[in-house]
């Protein structure tokens, strides 16, 4: 019924959380590793089953088991419970199998009566530190164990401090305290009838049956409920020697780093204080010293004052890197010169520290390549790759919104692109900010150092594009309103005007006020050795997502294995692309539409070529065509009538034109392999530019290309032959006019559930799936991204769901679709290649699910390239463990 | 290989089409029955496949069986095959085990040479008709068999016709013919260097080979390849004799139905041409006489003519009913007093007729009750329910659209809901013509008899809500242009003016000028008789979508057992709803949305209690308010203006709001339970006006209510728990407060692909599922049914898809998802009731599928309740049979 954690007592390894709970498991684990963690032992879950069982009876000899425990402990310590000069203090406190924070109940200093308090005054010499701890013990044991109302002591101490003057508990002097210990003890008398106990065992008694009792707690139950957490476990009861930091000048606490946390460095890192508590330097009352000296050795490091105890931190320091093989983050405390290691666990780091405490543990030894590809979160690889504001600029929040896209910038603020356009020119960084973007703000994305949007969410046209071109970008600022007449922007009450600088973090989601400096620093040889020792490990290939050669350029230089995706139509704004393109689009039939698309080959072919050459013989997948044709016509009546201008067209056809195409849901509308079989002079087109620059790329560079051709939103495998037919025929016919015999792929993307479910057939006549996880999100789960903000957030804060389907794939819909579809797809044609190319295709944990499922590659923003290149290697190395 | 079917000679029944393809076998059974059939023989595809697999070469023995076989026939005839004085003339034809029409060649009056010729020209003593089957028989042949150009005769016709100054064919008299067959014959051995071969037996063989040879042509090669038929099934071929109903003024041709094809009388109808080939009679040269003498006797009825003919062929009449079980379409020739049957076929009928038949011979014992159910075609009941344009009138296209909703109406042009609602006040009729509706046009489409829209498809706003009404609606009638300033419409040359008459056809989907008569026949006693033959039988329920009391009337008149889905977005525009909703939209807060909500409550529940009576105890199944807020909030600057007005406030704020709500893909957007949860002071008021009401009217009628209400577009399982967890709360609350202890089900729609993947979740937090097929559609296919008309059509038209998917349930795709949502549904919470209530709850094809997967109702517009009665009738027979 008791295990005790001194050292030499612990259990054996097999009694784990389910019978000591996590508490009390943990404890035995450090003491049993050799670490010096202040003595106790704890009470199974198995009383508690039995103690609720009964009617809230102990069960019988348990009594005799917890005395001799603590008197044991009591001895250890060479402290005697419930008496002078040294009284032996506890805490009692709760611990499930599994983690129930702040649910249930807590406990500390119990053993403390009227004696006892006289006593600790006199060992420590501060009788008020000693009443400090006795007026909160009786108010915890009140409240959790008597029942009192929490309520009656803040009043009481509300009382104390307006009497004493003071404003702060810590001003309370010894006097101050003691006299509230008495109206706390009265308190209780007046509220239950009944005394506080001085009676040291019973004290532990009522703690302990409290703990078992706070189980039942309305609270815990409802928290097993949400958790799925059985009823039936109950928790363990962990009484342990209270220490204290404050029991005189050889005392002291603090926290110890075994590496540096900002910079990796091996050395021991942290901060005390000499005769203190924990919560005195979280106070910040006293300014803590070092543990090693820093610049001027004034003598107040601890290496220095507490030579003894330092050098014991720093050994075990080492001997907890060893064991747990990471560096640790120490909660320590020196009671009267004894070491106590109150908590170690893991320790925060910067993205610089984790790579270079990765590699380094690796090593060293400590720990295995595979480890150290494990120890790094991918997540800090972002701020690596981008710009960041500097920690110690002062921030002024204008608005706030969704952290689009990660890194930092600072610029005058526009509301337009042309706007951007004209500053960029004219020399000066800008901040594009607007309601939301489309294809047309493509050249004032391009000009901006960073993007705002009012609207939108993760993956709206402007984060999408954001994140490609590695700007930061924030969306969904919806407490922005835009006054576009006026040229400002309020929120709350500080207007911006157009030419004010703000300062964008990204990451943060913040838009700040005034220019801000920024950070960055330069990638590490750690951060190449770690991506190296990742590459060699992972299974699945990693591209990027291309929308420009800028982006492939980017791409290569983060390590992309190719082209995943290459969204076309910005080819179609390059140049006077926009206009030749809307001139496609008013041409009364086909015959002249084709006219006017040939003057679109030449550009496409050029930039195709650019394409291929930059990537140098790695693979390169093109889309064509997928956004609905009205993207391309203006959308409001100024610009209708300016383009209807620069046409030379009558406005009214441009407008009824516009009208034709306008669609209510454009997300559901013509495009994607629609538009190319409604016009198939496009993708005609953009096929035989493809297949002429492949031709020609290859000649140049010595190396085959082998173009793959991607046909966006199938949904009928009529579709893709249809399309793939005259994909071949064209492509033939571009290979026989070359004289050209180099091969081509023809892939689709799923992004569509009815193309999930007939991927079997579908899988006939691609030689390629990518799974287009944006839009299959948005069908699957019926959810426009570009309005789904608003019900979103609404649904994360009603815990409806934990995670933004855009950003983590929703694994149990979306991934149940994509899982069919591969299952399907191999069956059907095992040697399809299969990949993701959503945005997904950059988040670890898709990442991780891709894996799972054995996709090929993975396709991302080229800044997320890195990101991903970890995230496979992470997975794999879990695949092969059997813990993905 | 070769089988006669010559009377007697029949081969046996187990010999069938895979043997002597689909036309032999079909004679062979008609004559088995003892139908006066040409005789004649087939060889069997097994020679098609030996000849073509030895190079061409027919298979020995195969010459012999052939000759006997001709001989034995000609013989049965008393004719001489290739000699006169009355030649044997055979048509040969190719026939495969499944129909591939005119993929195949057909050689007709095979026999015919310079002799015969004349031999026959002196039989029936018409030169001009025995010179013209020559002329056609070696055109057939050149160009069949010997391969010349058709052209090549094309020519020599138009050269002949030229000559003689005639623009037709048949004025060509027995001279020009009889040059013409010596111009073609020349043009032969000019082009192929042989002659036009005079040996009859050559003919027969020539022409057998080409037959084979057929089956390995382009056309039908490809025709196979699209339709999976095995390249190597081959064809058979059917050698039968020629007979004609022009070999004099003893013979005639004619067409005979067993009950009249309109009214579904039993007696023979039909008519005939004395001395005619059938082809006289389609080329409306002369007018045919009746069976039957109408009106006046004047001797021309074949009755009165032919009696002995048309007494045989009564009697056939009879047999032929007898054992096909239904009214039979026959087409006939007497040649020199001989009967004969050319074919025999189902014949068409009006809905009417179709009714009258099939009780009429389920009365006569000639087929069972469930034959009866299934040879009324459900599609049919349309034509019964709905007024029609008379088939008599003159009928002038204004425009063509889609036939969204049946029927026919005719009224004056409006162009706007408001004019529609101030004509109808006047008591004028009209038609309403919008680009597209939205609930705002409720009031309009209440007060016009009929609508179109330019834009839209089968099942857009104004389809939905028109065929709920029972109004005829046409949809994307493309080709009009509005112009609402002049308040004219175009289409082509035509132009309409606001108040001109026009008149829709709903079924045909066409616009007609002026105001034409219309007919609507008073329902039959047969149809009450089937529809409770029907009823009896099937297993599945049959409710009504309903969005007003009036429908609800409508539904329980046509036979509903209950409201399967009320939209309950009507309520709010009820009364000054419309007002009161943009006042809760416009609330600064959900307080005082609450207390603005409250003057809402009593219009739901009065509306509730109405529809609650009107059903008396029949389940109601009510859907929470599921469009986005938008659509209650003025679509345009001028409508904004004077909402703003109205309202009193200012038309920024209006109009800012307006913006804040404005969503790009608004299928996709908040809507739904997702509106529920963002704004659950609706779903709190709706459901209290639910629970209310039904306790209302269970106390009125005596008979309880269970109230079913239905949560829309959920797409996690957690929104359902959450939402019925309120619903829950809300309907215990109103309960309590008017102590009542009623019964309330609560369930949701599965239209997200998500839920269907989730439904083993969801369906633990549902008391039913409706499937709603129109957003299923949409969200698995990625195909907003608003915007889709102009891909779907252009699909429709490549043959991409074979079916418009909103209109035909797609099974493969949509039907899949389906099918996994019940299967995981029933797994989970085996007595879950589930039901279909989209717009394919009414389409017969989609009702089969309900049934094959075991759904409890379909629930469909009020007007198509009996088309799903019976469909449903038929699902459930042809599931009894395994046919399904």
């Amino acid at each position: 019924m008791v295990y005790s954690f001194a050292p030499g007592r612990v259990p054996p390894e097999g009694i784990g959380e389910d019978v000591l709970g996590g508490k009390g498991a943990n404890l035995a684990e450090m003491s049993r590793v050799g670490l010096p963690v202040p003595p106790g032992f704890t009470i199974t879950t198995e009383v508690c089953r039995d103690y609720l069982a009964a009617g809230r009876r102990f069960p019988d000899g348990l009594k005799t088991q917890v005395e001799n425990a603590l008197a044991e402990t009591a001895a250890l310590l060479g402290k005697t419970f419930g008496a002078g000069p040294d009284p032996f203090l506890v805490s009692v406190r709760s611990g499930a199998r599994v983690s129930m924070p702040g649910m249930m109940d807590t406990i500390l200093n119990l053993g403390l009566n009227d004696d006892t308090v006289e006593a600790l005054a006199g060992r420590t010499g501060d009788a008020r530190f000693a009443y400090d701890c006795y007026r909160r013990f009786i108010q915890m044991y009140a409240t959790v164990v008597i029942g009192v109302e929490d309520g009656v002591f803040e009043e009481l101490l509300d009382a104390a401090r307006d009497k004493a003057g003071v404003g702060r508990d810590n001003e309370l002097d010894a006097d101050a305290l003691r006299a509230l210990v008495d109206a706390y003890k009265a308190a209780i008398i007046g509220d239950m009838d009944e005394p506080f106990p001085q009676d040291v065992h019973a004290q532990l008694w009522g703690a302990i049956g409290a703990v078992f009792e706070s189980w039942k707690n309305p609270r815990a139950v409802t928290f097993r409920a949400l958790h799925a957490i059985p009823d039936d476990w109950g928790t363990a009861v962990t009484v342990q020697a209270m220490v204290f930091g404050n029991s005189g000048t050889n005392s002291a606490t603090g926290v110890a780093f075994t590496r540096h946390p900002s910079t990796g460095e091996k050395r021991v890192f942290g901060e005390y204080l000499v005769n203190a508590q924990g919560e005195d330097v979280v106070a910040g009352i006293r300014t803590p010293d070092p543990l090693l000296p820093t610049g001027h050795h004034d003598g107040h490091a601890m290496s220095e004052r507490m030579p003894e105890a330092f050098e014991r931190l720093n050994a075990l320091g080492e001997r907890l890197e060893a064991h747990f093989g990471d560096m640790q983050d120490i909660e320590f405390t020196v009671d009267d010169g004894t070491l106590w290691l109150l908590q170690t666990r893991k320790g925060k780091r910067t993205a610089d520290a984790a790579i270079r405490i990765a590699v380094e543990l690796a090593g060293e030894g400590t720990i295995s390549r595979e480890d150290a590809i494990l120890h790094v979160d991918p997540a800090l690889l972002d701020m690596l790759l981008h710009p960041s504001v500097d920690p110690d600029a002062k921030r002024q929040v204008f608005a706030r919104g969704l952290p689009a896209s990660p890194g930092a910038a600072a610029g005058m603020v526009v509301f337009s692109s042309t706007a951007a356009e004209a500053a960029k020119a004219d020399g000066k960084p800008v901040i594009l900010v607007r309601p939301e973007t489309s294809p047309d703000d493509i050249h004032g994305m391009v000009a901006a150092e960073g993007i705002v949007t009012t609207r939108g969410g993760m993956t709206s046209h402007a984060a999408v594009v954001a994140r490609g071109m590695g700007k930061p970008c924030i969306t969904a600022a919806s407490m922005v309103r835009i006054d576009p007449a006026r040229r400002t922007m309020r929120a709350g009450a500080i207007t911006v005007r157009e030419g004010d600088f703000l300062t964008l973090d990204g990451a943060a989601g913040e838009v700040l006020l005034g220019e801000l400096p920024m950070v960055q620093r330069p990638l590490s040889g750690d951060f190449a050795t770690l991506m190296e020792w990742a590459d060699s490990i992972r299974r699945m290939r990693v591209r990027a997502n291309a929308d420009a050669l800028n982006d492939a350029e980017v791409a290569r230089g983060f390590g992309a294995e190719g082209i995943g995706l290459v969204r076309t139509e910005n080819v179609f704004l390059e140049g006077d692309g926009l206009q030749v393109m809307r001139e496609t689009i008013m041409a009364p039939d086909e015959r002249s539409r084709r006219l006017v698309l040939d003057r679109l080959l030449p550009i496409h072919r050029d930039t195709f070529v650019a394409l291929f050459e930059k990537m140098a013989g790695l693979p390169v997948s093109i889309r064509l065509l997928d956004p609905p044709l009205q993207e391309f016509l203006p959308n409001d009546d100024e610009e209708l009538g300016r383009v209807a201008e620069e046409m030379g067209m009558a406005v009214d056809d441009l407008r009824r034109r516009a009208d034709e195409l306008h669609e209510i849901n454009p997300m559901l509308g013509n495009r994607g392999a629609r538009l190319a079989i409604c016009y198939p002079e496009i993708a005609e087109m953009q096929t035989r530019a493809i297949i002429e620059a492949a031709i020609i790329a290859g000649e140049r560079s010595g190396a085959p290309v082998v173009p793959e051709i991607v046909v966006p939103l199938v949904a009928y495998y009529a579709e893709l032959r249809h399309l793939r037919e005259r994909i071949d025929a064209i492509a033939a016919d571009a290979k026989s006019r070359h004289d050209s015999d180099i091969r081509h792929l023809v892939g689709c993307i799923i992004e569509l559930p009815r193309a999930a479910i007939r991927a079997d057939l579908i899988a006939g006549a691609a030689d390629f799936f990518s799974f287009g996880t944006n839009d299959l999100t948005q069908t699957t789960l019926g959810i426009s991204r570009d309005d789904a903000s608003h019900f979103l957030t609404r649904y994360l804060d009603e815990g409806i769901i934990e995670r933004d389907p855009f950003i983590n794939l929703d694994r149990e819909g979306v991934g149940e679709i994509i899982r069919m579809a591969v299952d399907k797809g191999r069956a059907a044609h095992p040697g399809i290649v299969m990949a993701i190319t959503g945005e997904h295709g950059g988040d670890p944990e898709s990442i991780a699910f891709c894996e799972e499922i054995g996709l090929d590659y993975v396709s991302c923003s080229p800044y997320r390239v890195p990101v991903a290149r970890l995230a496979a290697a992470q997975a794999a190395i879990r695949a092969n463990r059997g813990t993905l």
